[in-house]
């Protein structure tokens, strides 16, 4: 990562180089504690999912602030959560490939981990790299509960994964990884729960069949910032795995939004500059596809009624302002809400965190601090 | 950016860890004098785009080969560049805010340095800059071409900031950026062509417009690898800016190629592994939208008939076999060519460069060279 700071505290938004990916830390903390207090009363654990945020600065406040651990998605993120101090990480997914498998035991020996797997052989090749180590290990068996992705499916197969992981040593069979994804975005609440109510039988299940033959399964682990309380209030779910919430992107907020579920703040944000206003109703911020993901939509524009985010190529985002909208001006600083959260994090190597409000003029908030992202572009 | 290797030479691509970025170093050469090639026996000089790559070890593999220097996009990429020895790069896109003009004057006094313009603030503001540091820097006047992104209308409009640059101070007015960056994909090479000959028309008039008022315009620059050879043949371009030809990305592959046009080949690919295999017919790679950038469509499977990616998520690929494909096995190495190689290559700190072949087992290629991606994030 470059070590070459994107601002310097004390600064107005309007005095930070663009483009800059800002956290507004009044919204972003609101964010935190609204999740804590959602689940007060609920005997459920909060997992954070890190590879929202890949920043071990986030990962020590969610934690702080109740989070047993956190969630990641590649070794190398576990590793850097690591190095930052995180002393419980769950990789959420399948790790496959020796060289991958040896930095995974190697972690084990500095902190707790846990590993996903779908597949005996890969059961086989984490045991064998264990061993190597000396290191010890928990393992849960992911199953797919709608998401199609990967997963064993629930019931007897499940079982057997278990069976073979309780059978080597080094590997303690912690349960059932349950999370599905491709609910998290369906649109309506009824829709989403009635997909998320299949996952949670599919999980009551399983586990019931895997205790029914002599196996403990503490823990079922799962659920995203578009479902969390259904889990949480489900009986069966022991641990929430919730990453987007701390900055809610524009994709999430398009989401149908009532109780039991909070909704949370946008607290993300690209500062942008306009670089181009070729015509009165056409303005061009220096923010394209490189500044802000557009893989689940386009970003939109913050708190300016009338200007429409509608093109991004790679440097440059074409914004059009509808008739009666006052165009901002050259040079002129606007706030993007990005459309996915994650990718757009993974393309910046410091957030800039302001504190005291977004407008963008002398009555803002502030730059506070810089927080590295030291875990971006972490992929293997 | 991070200093760890994701490789070491000599490897084979089955012993690199995944995701990773890897050239095919013969394709890359061959694309690269395919293009000189092309261009023997026209007046058309090629300044390479370095937004493509950000990576000075291949612009002065580009300008050994024939280019005057490259364009970048950002400051920051430019500042790369020439930190990286290139001794002459065109910001071919418009530069606003006094931070980033203080770094483009203090960049022209390192490097020959040209810059594009659409508003006469930006000139002032430029003038302004290049005045304080006591700079020199060539300025070209972006004139829209049909792309309706940035750029001052064709005619009158041009010839209005022509003046003002000409009658300020350090700087010099080379010409006119007139890129036509909406047609590069456009399917047939008839509607290209099409929208290309209106290019054309529409720089050949401003230019005769300029020179009729009494002011030299040396240099029309644009084009890109979709159509270069249109603009070669017109006697209105005098320089061209191709980019993606060095890597050919799937949605490029996607466009009808035909003389004068010529085909390049894939030499950009993300080597991926197989972490899932839940039912046969459906594999997961550990390379999702964070490994390869989907703006432009999705990846696809290299040479491995009857796979096809249909779905990422942040960290997973899920590619589906048609019935009777022998289905990759967990743990398994594929090639994908990226849907669009400019935002895959700013996810990855390095390029693994390999030669001998793409074979991923003890017949391909091995690891020649791992460049750096210095301006990989280079936003402002």
């Amino acid at each position: 990562m470059t070590a070459i700071r994107p601002a310097q505290p004390g600064q107005t938004l309007a005095e930070i180089d663009t483009p800059a990916l800002v956290i507004d830390l009044d919204a972003f903390e609101r964010n935190i504690a609204t999740l804590t207090k959602s689940l007060v009363g609920r005997s459920v654990r909060v997992r954070a999912h890190a590879k929202t945020h890949k920043c071990p600065e986030i990962a020590l406040r969610q934690i702080a602030a109740g989070a047993v651990g956190v969630c990641c998605q590649k070794v190398s993120e576990a590793e850097a959560m690591v190095e930052g101090g995180v002393g419980d990480v769950l990789v959420s997914n399948e790790v496959v490939g020796a060289q991958k498998l040896a930095r995974l035991a190697r972690l084990a020996k500095r902190a707790r981990i846990g590993i996903c797997v779908d597949d005996p052989a890969q059961v086989a090749a984490l045991g064998d790299a264990v061993a190597a180590e000396g290191a010890q290990i928990d393992v849960y068996v992911e199953i797919d509960v709608g998401a199609r992705r990967c997963g064993v499916a629930p019931g007897e197969p499940a079982l057997a994964l278990a069976r073979k992981i309780v059978a080597t040593p080094g590997l303690h069979f912690m349960g059932l990884q349950a999370y599905q994804g491709s609910a998290q975005h369906v649109r309506t609440m009824a829709d989403r729960r009635a997909k998320i109510d299949a996952a949670i039988e599919a999980a009551r299940s399983t586990r019931a069949l895997i205790v029914a033959n002599g196996i403990a399964c503490p823990i079922v682990t799962g659920a995203g910032s578009g479902s969390f309380m259904f889990e949480a209030a489900s009986g069966v779910y022991d641990e929430l795995q919730p990453g987007s919430y701390i900055f809610m992107d524009a994709d999430y907020a398009r989401n149908e939004w009532a109780p039991p579920l909070p909704r949370f703040e946008h607290s993300l944000f690209v500062l942008a500059t306009v670089m181009s206003r070729p015509v009165p109703e056409r303005i061009v911020v220096d923010a394209g596809l490189k500044a802000s993901s557009i893989d689940s939509g386009l970003p939109t524009v913050w708190n300016r009624p009338g200007l429409e985010f509608t093109r991004a190529s790679d440097e440059h985002g074409v914004i059009e302002a509808k008739p009666g909208t006052l165009a901002p001006a050259l040079g002129e600083k606007l706030l993007l809400v990005p459309g996915h959260c994650d990718p757009t994090v993974n393309l910046y190597d410091w957030y800039v965190c302001v504190r005291g409000g977004m407008q963008i003029d002398s009555s803002g908030g502030k730059v506070e601090a810089l927080w590295p992202i030291t875990a971006r572009g972490a992929l293997t």
